[in-house]
């Protein structure tokens, strides 16, 4: 480690909360952009819910350990991370789900248009789910429309419903203006949904204050919920009245064991519930937001632009930036909490970092992910990071043999 | 305990099963029907996920623990309980939410109909999801219809595109001849789609040999695994050219790992994955599931038929048929794995039953459910729920001031 490093480390706030996760002291963990690492605390709130709840109190769990109000609980605990007022953030199934049910809101609060409009290169489900939608509705009344950032503001025509944007990129890290661009929505007569999956959590977020209408986001990031958590949708409290979303399930009724035979909707973002929710990954999203008691969105964001700057710089005196290309903006606000590097072995690139302990991650075709997690990223893991990766570009490790099958699940 | 029960337990195959559930000596559990007791052997499952998987091996379980194959793997484990081969079952999402799929995935199997056709008094999600659907595509291309059992067939006409039943029905306990309707549909060239939450892992079932076209089920019932554990689907190989399902997440892709910006589904029932699964809810599944190596469906069947029909008897005995209507058919064909009864008082009733510990549930608005799981229930349970039940009659505990009350989710 060097001394600019330790001495970050020493006067860094957010270090003690690195205690409160599991993590192995033998690796530098990079890679909870994609996976957060286990808060300790989850350990013992599963193992109360399924030994103590569900093994002794069964049944009646669902009213005397509240399992029936988590998707609210949850969502209450989410929602000052992204700027928004209680009552319009649910936790409920996964975001490809949730993106078809607000994409189906969102096509019912603009009737006369039918075009979703979003960006190449978002990641795909996002792409994927309104494809689905726009099949199933047909062309009358449905089109998905993809541009790049530079034609997106022309494409934002009196025929768009809804502007479909990530806010991070995953695999530039490019943060866009959520400011500027739920703007510009609102003046092409838009609404604005906003994938939040690489943000929550590590960029402070105001959804409330900047007017947007809809949201998702993932537990299992920056929340650190666990593999698969559920993830969450916004709706802003002005179009509670208007929700309409075709995945009705019973738990989204207004009084769902009346067990009535027509559907009625519950007030506001509970229409959102369908099916019953996995309480067992619900507790363990919920035990991993107590980790956010412990400090606030904007300090995570401070260590997040300080620890991607100081890799970025890192890379820059290695010479590594001369050999790989740096996808990532330079501008602090242009910038998620990570770092992108393109380079045609980025594959081996990958297994090299991984075998020597920094945990990272591949996109193919050719992109290497440098994640920091402000809760428990050190500098000393950023130098440790670009250290190894140096040694690896420098004796051509990645072109070893092991790496030339790249695997259909990276 | 009965001389009798207690004879019929000492000669039951099944006991030994019992002591595989963590289950409170103290009270009789029959609400399995509505969530399944805890195998013990989820306790070690999950905390090894948790703590071991997540915890130490973070983002390379998604590989090296196989996270990535748990929908399949999980689905070839309920496949052969529900008499499917293989390529079949997938564990995914909810109930609700594959109902979505499955209809949509019926009405592209007959382009030129447009009816769903299903029971009234069936569990209110499947009418509420094809309500859903229907609202979405508007009446030219889907209408939902709902008839009472004695005008079904009259109501197989040339426009059902997919008749949808559920096996048992909730309420009565009531099971329906698959194999009859199942011909009914085909005869009137529909497709059918059988809803298995209260018959999986309790009735025996042979989807492959019925020609069954699609079917969903239910992980916490009977399968116990536990509060809201994920659901899973069955499609018939010979539709597995046609899967056409509007909820197309990047995990249903060919090749998701590959970032595509065109959705191109997955073969098969892998098209129905859409999000990333809740992983530790579904590993929890995944080993409740290992109770059934130790016995077959049909041995549960025999259990569950002499359950019931002991209970009735007892019942009967005790002079309680004469206050309390019994919805459940006589005839073991028609009868699921629970005694309905329904009674102006039964919320009060199913309240006297808890606190004297015979755990029971109650349906809106007058209905007493005993289920009966013989994976872990005894006949002396059954003893105990009617005597326990005949006190409560005989002193009108019933009527108890502190049940006056209902409170919204039951």
């Amino acid at each position: 480690v060097t001394a600019e490093a330790a001495a970050l480390d020493a006067q860094d706030a957010l270090a003690p909360l690195r205690k409160l996760f599991k993590l192995n002291p033998a690796t530098s963990y990079l890679d909870g952009n994609s996976l957060g690492a286990l808060p300790l605390g989850v350990i013992d709130a599963v193992q109360r819910t399924v030994s103590g709840e569900w093994g002794d109190d069964l049944i009646a769990s669902w009213n005397t350990h509240n399992w029936i109000d988590l998707p609210v609980t949850v969502g209450e605990k989410i929602a000052p991370l992204i700027g928004a007022q209680a009552g319009q953030v649910l936790c409920v199934d996964s975001i490809s789900i949730n993106l078809f049910k607000l994409l189906s809101t969102g096509l019912a609060l603009r009737p006369e248009r039918r075009v979703i409009l979003t960006l190449s290169g978002d990641f795909p489900t996002d792409a994927y789910m309104a494809q689905g939608l726009a099949q199933l509705l047909g062309p009358d009344r449905c089109e998905l429309r993809r541009v790049s950032a530079d034609r997106l503001h022309t494409a934002l025509d009196t025929d768009v419903a809804v502007l479909m944007l990530t806010q991070v990129n995953y695999r530039s890290g490019e943060c866009y203006d959520m400011a500027a661009l739920t703007r510009a929505a609102h003046e092409a007569g838009a609404v604005v949904l906003w994938d939040l999956a690489h943000s929550a959590g590590v960029v402070p977020l105001a959804l409330d204050a900047l007017g947007v209408d809809m949201a998702v986001g993932c537990g299992y990031k920056y929340f650190n919920g666990g593999p698969g958590a559920p993830a969450f949708v916004y709706l802003n409290r002005r179009h509670h009245d208007v929700v309409q979303q075709p995945l009705s399930g019973w738990l989204g009724h207004s009084q769902a064991f009346e067990f009535s035979p027509d559907y009625l909707p519950a007030p506001g973002v509970r229409a959102f519930q369908a099916g019953t929710p996995p309480i067992i990954s619900m507790v363990a999203l919920n035990a991993a937001l107590d980790v956010f008691a412990h400090t606030s969105v904007a300090a995570i964001r401070d260590k997040s632009l300080a620890l991607t700057e100081h890799f970025r710089e890192l890379l820059q005196e290695r010479g590594l930036l001369e050999r790989l290309e740096c996808l990532t903006p330079e501008e602090p606000e242009r910038r998620g909490s990570q770092i992108s590097l393109r380079h045609d072995q980025a594959w081996g690139m990958s297994q090299a970092l991984i075998e020597a302990g920094v945990i990272v991650d591949f996109r193919a075709p050719d992109i290497l992910r440098f994640g920091f997690a402000p809760l428990y990223n050190s500098f000393a893991d950023a130098v440790r990071a670009a250290d190894t990766l140096a040694d690896i570009v420098r004796e051509e490790r990645y072109a070893d043999a092991r790496y030339s099958k790249r695997p259909a699940v990276t």
